[in-house]
C-alpha cells in the first residue's frame, strides 16, 4: 500500500532535483469560478510535467545494479521525457517506446535528454507488451508510468508542496488518467488534511476512470481519441484505483471544447501554456462540474508540452 | 534627476501590491546562447507587463486631491492595463487614450478594469495631445508611459528584485521604447552593481534608441510598424535619454523574425506567453547581437498581452 512515509522519502529523493513550482492563481478566473483556486503549476516542472517526480524516484530507489543496465518505458510523451531527462540525470541508458502519433515535440524532446524512440500503434498494439519485451530482450528495468507505489509517492509530492504553501484547501482536483497522479496526492492530502474533498478529472471520451468508480470495479474501454493526448489511458491501474475508490469522493468529466476554452484561458490570462491533458481539472472549475461555491480549491496544471503547430489550430478552433 | 533612494522609495510603494515576479531559467536556452540568462518574468506581473510597477507608483506619490479627481494615460497597451488597474485599486476614475489599432486583448482588459478608453489613429494624431486636452478639459493628471522619475522608479524596482534574486549578474538586457524601463533598470543596476554592463534592445525597424544614441542627441523617426506594437515609439524620451547616455553601453537591435522565433522558444521549453516587444531582450542574446559567452546575464521578459488569434499566426509564420 501507498503511505505518507513513501512521499515524504519520495521528497527527500527529489530535493534540489525536481523543481518546487509555484503556486498560480488568477482573480478573473475566480471571479468567473466563484471559488479561490490554486493552481499548482506542474507545467513549469522540469522536462515540462509533473510526470519527472515519479520517474526520477523509481529511478532513484533502483539499486546501483539495477540502474546501471538502463531503464525503458512506455509512455504517450510526458513520462517519457520523465524517464529520458532523469537515466541522463543518472548517466544511464534509457529506452522509450512511444505511440506513433504522438506530438512531435514529446518525441524531439525525448531525443533531446539522450533517449532511444522506439514506435508502436497505440490502435493496434499494447504498449505493456512491447515494452515488456524489449526489457527481457536488454535485461532494462520497466520504469511503467502510474502503476507502482515508487511512481505515485513521487507525484504525490505536488500535492505535499500545495498543501504546505496553502495549508487551508477544501477541495483538491487532480486530472486522471492512470491515476498515478490523483492516488499520490489524494494520499499526501488526506494525510495533512483529512476533511479535504478530492476529485478526479478526466476527459468524457476517455472517461474510464469514472465508469470504473461507479462500477466499483476496474472497467476497460477501447483507447479513447481526444485532444487530451496524456489522458488517452484504457483503465484505472490495477495498485491506483483501490487508493482512488477509498479516498476520492467523484470523478469528474470535461469536454473537449472545455478543455480548449480552459488552456486558452490559461494561456492568454495567466500568461502560462497548459496542454490540454494539463488543463482538465482546471475546466472542471469553470465549467462547474460540482459544486465549489465559496471554497478554496486546489488544482494541478499537470503538464505544458504542446506541439506549437496543434496549439495555434487549437487557438483558431471554434470553440 | 532619478536616484536609487527614489527606486527603493517605489518598492516600498509597491510592496504588498505588484507582484515580486520569478526569476526563471532554461538550461537549454543557455546552451544554445552559450551563456548563462536569468529571466525576469514580467510577464507575470499584475496586468501582464513590467508596467504596473511605475504607474502604480505615480499615482500613489499623488496628492490625495489630484488622485481623487482621475487619472488619464495614452498608450500603446500595457501601460493603458496598467494605469487602469491602478487606478481601480485607489477606487479613482480613470481614461485611457488608446490607438484605434491596439490589440483586442489590450482593449478589453483595459475596459475590464473599469477605464474609459477613447481611440485615437496613431498614425495621424499625437496621442500627447489628444490626452494633454482631455486632461485639461477633465481636470484628470497624466500618467506619462516613460518620461517621469517616478514612472522610471517604480520600472526600476524589476532590476532591484533580480540583482537580490541573483546578485552576480555581468550584463543586463533591457527592451526599450520610450526607455523608462531601461532608465529605471539601469539607475538601480548601476547602484547595486557597479560594474555591470547594461545593454537596451529595440526592434529594427524602429531604431529610435540607437540612432539617438550614436548620434548623442534625441532623434525622432516616423511611428515604426513592426510586430512589437509596444515598442513603437518615435523617439527616446526628454528625461530618459540622457540616463540611457550616461549609464548604457550600448543599444542592440532584433529583427521582426527575430522576435517571433525567440517567443515561440520561450512558449514551447519555457511554458510562459511574451508578446513580440516583451522577447526583444532575449531575442538579442539568442541572436547573438552582442558577445556574452560565458556571461551571467538578466534579461527582462516585459509583457505577456497577445491576442491569441495574432498568436496563432506568429506560431504559423513561416520564420
Amino acid at each position: 500500500m501507498l503511505t505518507f512515509d513513501d512521499i515524504l522519502q519520495a521528497r527527500e529523493r527529489l530535493r534540489g532535483v525536481a523543481h518546487r513550482t509555484p503556486v498560480l492563481t488568477s482573480r478573473q478566473f475566480n471571479e468567473q469560478a466563484g471559488c479561490e483556486v490554486f493552481f499548482k503549476a506542474e507545467n513549469l516542472q522540469r522536462a515540462g510535467a509533473f510526470k519527472f517526480r515519479g520517474a526520477y524516484n523509481k529511478i532513484a530507489s533502483l539499486t546501483h545494479d539495477e540502474r546501471g543496465n538502463g531503464v525503458l518505458a512506455y509512455s504517450s510523451g510526458n513520462h517519457a521525457q520523465a524517464v529520458a531527462l532523469s537515466a541522463k540525470l543518472f548517466n544511464i541508458p534509457a529506452i522509450i517506446v512511444m505511440p506513433s502519433d504522438a506530438p512531435e515535440v514529446k518525441v524531439i524532446a525525448t531525443r533531446g535528454y539522450g533517449a532511444e524512440v522506439i514506435f508502436y500503434d497505440r490502435y493496434a498494439e499494447s504498449r505493456e507488451e512491447v515494452g515488456t519485451r524489449i526489457c527481457r530482450e536488454r535485461g532494462m528495468t520497466l520504469v511503467p508510468p502510474f502503476d507502482d507505489y515508487k511512481i505515485m509517492a513521487g507525484q504525490g509530492t505536488a500535492a505535499l508542496e500545495l498543501l504546505e504553501d496553502v495549508p487551508e484547501l477544501d477541495v483538491l482536483l487532480v486530472c486522471c488518467s492512470g491515476c498515478g497522479l490523483l492516488a499520490g496526492c489524494a494520499t499526501a492530502a488526506k494525510h495533512l488534511r483529512p476533511g479535504i474533498r478530492i476529485f478526479g478529472v478526466e476527459p468524457e471520451a476517455g472517461n474510464d476512470t469514472w465508469q470504473s468508480f461507479h462500477k466499483g470495479e476496474r472497467v476497460e474501454i477501447p483507447v479513447p481519441r481526444t485532444i487530451a493526448d496524456g489522458l488517452q489511458q484504457s483503465s484505472p491501474g490495477k495498485l491506483t484505483f483501490p487508493i482512488v475508490q477509498k479516498l476520492v469522493e467523484d470523478i469528474l468529466l470535461v469536454s473537449d471544447d472545455e478543455l480548449i476554452e480552459t488552456m486558452r484561458f490559461i494561456l492568454e490570462r495567466m500568461k502560462v501554456l497548459v496542454e490540454p491533458s494539463g488543463a482538465a481539472a482546471a475546466a472542471a472549475i469553470r465549467h462547474r462540474k460540482a459544486d465549489f461555491a465559496g471554497k478554496r480549491v486546489g488544482v494541478t496544471l499537470s503538464g505544458g508540452n504542446v506541439d506549437l503547430a496543434k496549439l495555434a489550430d487549437y487557438l483558431k478552433a471554434n470553440v
